[in-house]
């Protein structure tokens, strides 16, 4: 069901109810962008903290532009679930001329992403649905109070005389130039005629521009000076024009006024528009399933409740108090008992694989008067429909669960404790062995006591470090830049034997232990680095390229991508290898690197 | 006429042949934005360059996102000017994987308003044709270059094996998993059906993830070592499918690997797209004509030329460099003999009032197979049409200027010496007695020992201020925030006498000269001060309202827009009177104030 502001204010209930009534709640959503680039770049070793600082500082800047909640309700009758897919059009409309203007930012290749997929980026600013944080909204609900205090104290605006102390230095009301008087002269005929024929109650005088209202008023003020209400309404297209009210009383004036204010009122209220359903979620406590939903977690944070705290600590706290119960479907595929029976990861992909044995087709039918996806062929990447496949993975995956009970079960709902374990865990993207980040309590903190960090001269290939290596039984390599990378043994018990090694007086290279890397400067400074934009990201891009090291893609681990000519050319193509990985470290289902995604199968965490 | 990257290689000729053959052409621009709030906020006594490092920091973030060109052709025998307007969708698609992937900032305000006035982003993100820097576009065809030396030296990459050193610390080919086994077996068969009958050039798999490319890649590479090549394409929809052609021979191989090197360099040399346009402008050395147009350059050198400059003699001298004859309708209408005959500078009301005396309607006729725009109706904001528009005045006031001459002179062509003394002028918003930005000279340095810059109590209101000043026969007050602001005597010859009887020890307030301040901190600072976003702008603006000072709005010259109920509630509004200043400084026919725009006429340099 596609939602947008013509139909927001008829359809929340429905929709806080199908929140209520729920059984469990998928979301998804759409961005302006990934990735800043003022993060730094995701790295393998990268600890959940620094992840969670990289993603705040790269992708808070980019909008939530649209955004998917699939509901599925289980129905005992029929045993199946009824999903009811909801499809909201954002975008942050400044309220009246109060409200913050938000600046964001967008990414080329995501937005050209979402139009490749015919996302209606016309709808979406048009018809968007508007939002508040709480913060806003108090700010404004208390600008407003005051602003209706005041103009009770000087009864209306239109009252307000020329010489009044709100005029200030004025040297008083401006003269008519001389190809205005027509206009003036007819404006003043017209509403006379109004005043004298008692038919109509309102007259809206033509849209003109401000020196022409400006002209309005005065003229009016100066030849009504009571008995009409004057008020500037802005039409659809940004046009102004002035409406004349007849006054029969000063208690009609009054109630006029009041009219006005109930109407900024309800105003401001249409302008907290999504946050509520946001909220509602909140409140209703219901298990919330996401498909690599920390971007999406970290977004509706940031764009419906507060700032994302600083402190990892604090950024935990808060996840749980506004979402008590998540799942990611994406952890949960990488995990055991699924991660050695499927083979990729990708939400659409993954939706397939479980269509198939050793896993079995969920039973799940839409709601009437609902868009009537299929998974054969939906709109992939439109976010209500991508929430509609993420519940669909969840419910094939927690089935698949109850087949190891003795007795085996058919159905696992949500609230089963099979499902617990997967349970508030986000999915860790390019994470060598760090599976998660776990919300609900402390992070795996894996041994990296044989993971070195080595730099060398810019002309060595992956071949020269394998050469360094191979004499301990080799490791994986994840280049960094041009200049260090990471090596992981492939023997740990080696570890200290290598280090000594290797760590000779006068080499060429140097090599340190990780711990001794994550002390150092630049290990201190992964998640706060700050990186400029594109045109220099193209002179690093083609300085790689010059050297045409088409290895030195950062940290796409060789022994997992053997590179075949595809990879190598696209190697290649990388505007920066940084990039790539970047993307692939942002990925969510609107990155628009597919094949990049794939990959992600092939990253099995050691420590699992 | 529209045009996208559909029809912009057919049409580029024709673009450039109109350019090359025109008297004068009238330019115009659509942004995501108008003010990133980087640059400090617009302020009455900006010098021209202290304006320039504003404009440079808070309007590059945002995107030119369509262009207008209207072309202008004197037609000697029907004596009417021939118009040709051209309206370009503009968009920074990543070119390939290989060029910048660009990250710009929108602003909601401007997104609504362009949303409002039926702007069609699906079109400008689909359909927008791309662009280059020189800069980068050297990069890339550098890369280009390299990497295809780097093919021919290891032939195609077809025939990389698998052992070779491309391949670093592979541990081999990846084993088939099951589930991809009857896929891929699938696959294997067709190609050998396709290499058995000889009907078929090419064989386009289907579309599938890159693991399963990269199965395909290895499975045909290990059946048919040899006689077939292997490309891998991408569709609209960006899903990517692996092409498999017939090898004849080696040379075959060679060719096609020729082909396809060719074709990567016709897609860049696409990618360079409408930049060529802007170089085809700068080369024809023709006049440039654009209404309020400092914003519409600097984006222009920006996204076509180079980084803008720090130095702002620099800025100027790149300007005239890359187009030596420009002009300004907005400061040519604001200028004597026009500015007392014409009451509103807005694009619109202009264009309609130089249609009435003393003003002659401009013969202006729109060629064939142009979207025939009526002056009457036509489609404000579109950047074509306001190009149009702003040729039509530049027409109007030139052969104004010609009713001056003895004998009359109906038409004044671009190239006369009447219109050469409001050339290279960019017209400066809101500066008070500063009116425009010379491009071809020195700048204008008016006096301002009568200006003074005051700070007070907040509590303080624009009476308090006029109360100070009204001894010395009043002045003209330019808020800056709640507890500064400038004032202006309005007789200039009490500017001592003033200072010396207000400045006395012990008062509330500060007074001090405009020199002072411009060499005190805050006032070196004007340029280079960064602020932060919407949250802390809508805290001062709640701040503001709540002491409801509806004077308070910065430097809305008192004395020139006498308060009036719809201005005050407009004040009230306000998100931030800075906010407000800034978006009139940054006035385009984008920006969604009319009314404040009107507000421009009243803008009288007394230097003048």
């Amino acid at each position: 069901m596609e939602i947008t502001r013509k139909n927001f204010k008829q359809r929340l209930n429905f929709v806080t109810e199908s929140i209520n009534s729920a059984d469990f709640l998928a979301v998804d959503g759409e961005f302006t962008g990934l990735d800043s680039n003022n993060g730094g770049h995701a790295m393998p070793f990268d600890t959940p903290e620094v992840r969670y600082q990289r993603v705040r500082q790269g992708a808070c800047d980019f909008l939530l532009l649209q955004f998917g909640i699939c509901t599925f309700h289980y129905d005992e009758a029929k045993m199946l679930y009824e999903a009811r897919p909801f499809n909201f059009y954002l975008f942050p409309r400044p309220y009246s001329r109060t409200g913050p203007d938000i600046r964001f930012m967008c990414q080329s290749s995501s937005i050209e992403f979402l139009a490749s997929q015919g996302f209606d980026f016309n709808k979406a600013f048009k018809d968007g649905i508007s939002y508040l944080t709480p913060g806003d909204e108090a700010n404004l609900r208390e600008a407003l109070q005051q602003k209706h205090q005041q103009f009770s104290q000087f009864s209306s605006p239109a009252f307000v005389t020329p010489d009044g102390v709100s005029q200030g230095t004025s040297k008083g009301p401006v003269s008519i130039p001389d190809e205005q008087k027509e206009f003036i002269k007819e404006i003043c005929e017209k509403v006379s005629d109004f005043i004298e024929k008692l038919t109509e109650d309102k007259l809206s005088l033509p849209s003109c521009n401000g020196f022409q209202r400006k002209l309005i008023y005065q003229s009016l003020r100066a030849q009504f000076p009571s008995g009409i209400h004057l008020e500037t309404q802005t039409g659809e297209k940004k046009e102004r024009h002035i409406v004349v009210t007849r006054i029969k009383s000063e208690e009609d004036m009054k109630r006029r006024e009041a009219e006005k204010q109930a109407a900024e009122v309800a105003d401001l209220d249409n302008a907290v528009g999504f946050t509520k359903v946001i909220r509602a979620i909140s409140q209703s406590g219901k298990l919330v399933v996401g498909h690599n939903m920390m971007l999406d977690l970290i977004h509706i944070l940031h764009q419906f409740f507060y700032p994302l705290p600083e402190s990892y600590e604090e950024f935990k706290d808060m996840c749980m108090s506004a979402f008590p119960k998540m799942l990611d479907t994406k952890l949960m595929a990488s995990t055991s008992p699924f991660k050695d029976r499927i083979m990729s990861t990708v939400l659409a992909d993954l939706q397939k694989i479980l269509e198939n044995k050793p896993f079995q087709k969920a039973q799940v039918e839409i709601a009437e008067k609902f868009s009537k996806y299929t998974t054969e062929k939906g709109p992939l990447h439109e976010a209500g429909y991508d929430a509609y496949l993420t519940g669909i993975c969840f419910i094939c995956m927690s089935n698949f669960l109850g087949t190891f009970q003795n007795p085996s079960q058919d159905i696992v709902p949500p609230s089963s404790p099979l499902v617990q374990p997967f349970t508030n865990k986000l999915f860790l993207m390019r994470v060598y062995d760090i599976p998660y980040l776990n919300l609900g309590g402390q992070d795996l903190t894996p041994n990296r006591d044989h993971v070195f960090h080595l730099t060398f001269p810019k002309e060595w290939k992956t071949s020269d470090i394998v050469h360094l290596f191979s004499p301990f039984g080799g490791s994986q390599i994840f280049w960094l830049n041009d200049t260090s990378a990471f090596a992981s043994l492939h023997f740990k018990e080696d570890a200290q034997k290598a280090l000594q090694s290797l760590r000779q007086p006068g080499t060429v290279y140097t090599i340190r232990t990780f711990q001794q890397y994550q002390h150092s400067k630049e290990g201190g400074q992964m998640a706060s680095r700050k990186r400029s934009t594109t045109s220099t990201e193209n002179n690093i891009a083609n300085k790689k390229r010059k050297s045409l090291n088409v290895e030195a893609a950062p940290f796409v681990s060789r022994s997992i991508t053997p590179p075949i000519p595809e990879e190598n050319t696209e190697n290649i193509d990388e505007p920066n290898g940084k990039h790539t990985d970047n993307t692939k470290a942002m990925e969510t289902e609107s990155s628009n690197v597919e094949d990049k995604k794939a990959e992600q199968m092939f990253v099995e965490p050691e420590v699992w």
